[in-house]
């Protein structure tokens, strides 16, 4: 099933500063092979709702890893049945 | 790795009530074996990031096969490597 | 305008417990008016749309004094003009 | 105080398709004087937090006052004391 989504991963406890996180996370998803369009809050995405899944487990488990002792992600899921749900068609 | 999580389902197009595709959404994570405590504005859940994640995948494609249109999921998912997370620990 | 609402606060960089933090958002909400109903992933609260906007200004204003450098606030707000919108009827 | 946010305005019941809604509220929060960012799944802004604040009530009143029985509105905010909060410096 295809999908677009808005994914924010916040951790706690890293500083103030999150960027080098945040472009972790874009790196991930980009490397998922979806369609990825980081803005300022957030990145929407584009692919299949599986790997879109599956890539957010990888997230939790590659930002723990690299020494983020607590992670909040927030995401926003989209699937639609009349027609594929497209970043494109989401833009005004 | 264990999770919390928030989980609310919005079908968009259903009309203005929503009640039992919420339902049927809590139904879906309870049959997961998850932990899951419903309130006003979603459920909060607690168990393994797989399953949850899976959970949610389940939940657009049950939703759409009983007919939901477009449907906007919002998820709040937290881990932590210090210790356990869990919903008890997060209450005040 | 009543409305339904739910705030989640997330102080970034004042550490990996954030619970002082939270405590003190609910006694923020409480002492506006609204009916306020803490739960693991944030806080539902009901009443006036005008009141539970500027009491989330409160919030980011009373975080800061307090200390913490760099604030996110998660909202919800929902409201309908069929009925009035109550927290009791958003529970299952 | 300045602030940024994101804000996603999402009518239930309004049928499967809001685009309607959701460039009205790109309008309105242009004519508030706020510095707008649409993207595929809402709007970031940036401005100041009442400002902010004022023109979501306003949203909520338009939209119904447009036809809109049921109203979700998703925003995150964000305020910091180290340095202003501004969309270029959110960017990667």
């Amino acid at each position: 099933m295809k999908a677009t989504a808005e994914i924010q991963a916040i951790p706690i406890g890293d500083g103030v500063s999150v960027r080098r996180e945040v472009e972790h996370v874009v790196e991930l998803l980009r490397r998922a092979g979806l369609i990825v369009e980081p803005h300022a809050s957030g990145t929407d995405v584009e692919g299949e709702l599986g790997t879109i899944l599956t890539t957010i487990e990888q997230i939790h488990q590659s930002l723990h890893a690299h020494g983020t002792v607590r992670l909040v992600t927030l995401v926003k899921l989209e699937t639609r049945t009349d027609k594929g749900p497209t970043l494109a068609a989401k833009r005004l």
